[in-house]
């Protein structure tokens, strides 16, 4: 059961799979690094300071590495990429709240709906 | 752990919520419904029927019922609404696949990536 | 200056250019087929029959052909691939606004919001 | 017929209209502000610094102001809204492109897929 916290997964979409190794990092607006680590085998970032206790109100920066991650499986892309980095910046209210972050991308483009309380 | 199977989740991305109530229906292209009910709390169709073991390979169509669950809210719609059934037809090739299908739709359209094997 | 009329805009958003040569075939829900035909370099489905006065209220469904799409192009699939023929069904209501439809897609997922009036 | 530069093109997709009057702001990442207002009837952002001529190869940044947008329009968010300014940020490399960014939004999430060469 998911109290509070955030989770970000990750969906190469282009390809139909989980963005295993894709670099993110999670910080506050105010500067502070939450944590930074690399994409696993179920799509997911984990770390312990997205749980429910390390989130407090405010704005938040996701930074996705997408230029990265496509140049390491050899895809073709222009330099610099279309994407390299990709933020992604929203504000908790609600700390009670869990917040589901699915990022579906391709090096063109992504979506990003937050994915139900 | 998932193993085989689909698994469909819906999320009304107007309202940054799970879409409890929308009725959803799941059925193969040969016309055999293997399924039919409306999502949970938790934003998913359970079924038993969609568990690895009733899944064979082949084309599958799900439809969702996005005018009915629109108007239920009192959202103002035109008559009929933009979107009243909405088919998602794809086709399973390998059973042992698990099938993440994240619908994340409004009144007036939808996305719907293959979430990741 | 767009009156009316239903407009088909076509990106293979995994590459990032518009989906040129990808069979598309427009109908009414009672059967009635508007046309079919292939995108155009610049990434629409240009035809008489979506023009304003060929368009009356009701239900209609355009077909993407996706499967066939990224055969063509040598794309690694399932057999039969995720996505072959996807459908996308709406109502129009008011024929005096036009209907603007951008369908974004891979070979695993695709987007469809309509693009405003 | 359209060479070089950059348009902008904004749908609320909780509604299915285009976001007039949606703030928006384009700069390179090195901090010059290439432009700032407000989307039209059409919704785009028109602004001459926007077309061929402008755009030089290197890293943009548009911002746009989801959260103060649906606030002028009635609609019930938290506090601070879950999006308020939302960035996107894309790089360059070929002047000779267009580069069409369609950005389908709600208060609670967005895409965003180049719209084609």
């Amino acid at each position: 059961m998911t109290i509070g916290g955030i989770s970000v997964h990750c969906v190469d979409v282009g390809h139909g799979r989980v963005a295993t190794g894709l670099r993110v990092r999670v910080a506050r607006l105010d500067g502070t690094v939450l944590c930074e680590g690399r994409v696993g085998a179920k799509g997911l970032l984990e770390h312990p300071a997205l749980m429910g206790d390390g989130i407090i109100p405010g704005g938040y920066e996701v930074i996705f590495d997408v230029g990265a991650f496509y140049r390491a499986q050899g895809t073709a892309l222009p330099s610099p990429a279309f994407l390299e980095e990709v933020p992604y910046r929203f504000h908790i209210a609600d700390v009670a709240q869990h917040y589901h972050l699915p990022f579906k991308f391709t090096a063109w483009g992504f979506s990003l709906f937050r994915g139900g309380a």
